[in-house]
């Protein structure tokens, strides 16, 4: 995992998220981690190919995505149904399109997949990789979520 | 969703299943969904870019994914353990690749990113898509699974 990877995933959440939900979250120290898995009540994953294959992921509490797409629709969310579903696919796609941009900006050029969303309670997600896993947590006033990144 | 794709998909999951765990699972009628989830306790998800972009999902019950996985590894699993979502892992991804060598051979070029591998019971995989979703439905003697692809 290059360093110079870390900035447009963490730059590209903040900026969807701003734009989006009008919201500001507080970036925690990215780390490397090798296995483990990331978990939430939700997640957003696409797959990314290109100049090497990788995998993004966003998970979220269940209060914290209530939150943030409560102002991303203007209207508030009670439960994860199929609105919120969609909203966390939006915002997937936002992001990994974001990052790829910023990163083509440095040279660096990927493709995106089309995003699944999971959801259910406290499921975990794991990166199939041998190689690092990138993790960038993220604090909102009602709740963290978790950036996750990982490259062949 | 051309229906030439079916096949690849269809064969290559019985081929993998047959070559890693000596199974040969009984596929239904695969049908085309507009939306919907998938649910499983366990789920491998890849994402396919190229000559358009998807997503490759398989969704097992907790029973039939551990009743597979004993056959692969040749001894008895009893828990949704890292070894067993290393394993889903590793099918996932030799499907994929050998769904796309399938669709190389009728001249449709296709990459695939890195697999995720989600657990947690009963938790749903929502494509996020507009497109028609194709589902392949599988028996096993330890109950079923589903295999599912979209595109955009």
């Amino acid at each position: 995992m290059k360093a110079e990877f870390i900035n447009p995933f963490l730059e590209a959440t903040m900026s969807v998220l701003k734009t989006m939900a009008f919201l500001e979250p507080i970036p925690g120290n990215p780390y490397i981690k090798k296995g483990g898995a990331a978990s939430g009540d939700i997640s957003g994953i696409v797959g990314i190919t290109g100049e090497a294959e990788g995998s993004l992921c966003l998970s979220f509490s269940k209060g914290c995505i209530l939150f943030i797409i409560s102002k991303m629709l203007g209207e508030e969310q009670k439960e994860i149904n199929e609105e919120v579903k969609d909203a966390v696919g939006e915002l997937t796609n936002m992001i990994s399109g974001d990052s790829r941009r910023r990163l083509q900006e440095i040279g660096h050029s990927f493709q995106g997949a089309i995003p699944s969303v999971i959801s259910g309670p406290e499921h975990e997600v794991k990166h199939i990789t041998r190689g690092p896993i990138l993790s960038i947590p993220f604090t909102t006033q009602a709740g963290d979520f978790i950036v996750e990144v990982c490259f062949k």
